[in-house]
């Protein structure tokens, strides 16, 4: 094992967002939005058994994310705050993780309810969503408790000049 | 941005789980056992505002996983799955993930409660666990949707032969 961790590509994320502005900040807030999910025919093979699971969760490459910062501007507030207290995606490490509705599976195409990533995004994987390890519905959330200011798309203050 | 994405290590996780045999198989399962997260310096700033949030998600280097495989018997089962169906480490991208609860904070210090990664694992992302976002607790999980076999603790099956 390297002791500096390199990714391997698994798949792309297909979605009818094609530029940060006006992409839903989080899966949970992009409604019924459908999405492909296309699995590389390398790793198809590990899909056997998902298609019982209502949700799944992708993790991502932000591949379009802005250099990291250490505070920002976070979607959902209008001051200042810490990057690891948010959702933001200009991180050391830009891995995007949302938990979406798994439609339906072909092949290796699964279809997707829920999408909030850009169109061609890296998949880096797919777990199933298992509410037992994963729900915590009466978890308090800090400066996101009410919702902050309910903001629910993304404008583009998180563009990355180079994808402009 | 490159095409090949690569990682950086912004901490370690320090636990009392020195070897994958024993260790909780989620950190649903960890109970009240408690770890360190310590952020690197350079990282540290990030962590303002974090202290309001019961639980935290993080997201880290598998570093002592096997070489992938796409079907496995996990832990709680004693057939064959599929492996993006599971939740086992010998992944395409060993990235683990762990919601885990937020004890307290003192400078790069992170108090956390339900650990369930190695002693040293290297730490690649923290976010806020926010339940808008990531609690769907009537969520159907498909072949855990009963809780498997039931099993909480791991044991040797997916130990490295390096790592032992």
């Amino acid at each position: 094992m390297s002791s500096q961790p390199l990714l391997t590509i698994i798949g792309l994320i297909h979605s009818p967002f094609k530029k940060p502005a006006g992409t839903p900040i989080q899966a949970a807030l992009a409604g019924e939005t459908e999405g492909i999910v296309e699995v590389f025919p390398a790793y198809a093979d590990g899909l056997h058994d998902l298609d019982g699971f209502d949700r799944i969760w992708l993790l991502y490459w932000l591949d379009r994310a802005p250099a990291p910062q250490l505070r920002v501007v976070p979607f959902r507030d209008e001051v200042q705050r810490g990057l690891f207290a948010t959702r933001s995606p200009c991180r050391p490490n830009p891995i995007g993780l949302s938990c979406v509705r798994l439609v339906g599976i072909k092949g290796n195409l699964l279809t997707i309810s829920g999408v909030d990533a850009l169109d061609g995004t890296p998949l880096l994987d797919i777990k199933p969503y298992v509410p037992e390890f994963d729900a915590f519905p009466q978890s308090r959330a800090g400066w996101l408790q009410n919702g902050g200011n309910g903001r629910t798309l993304a404008d583009d203050r998180f563009t990355s000049k180079e994808s402009v």
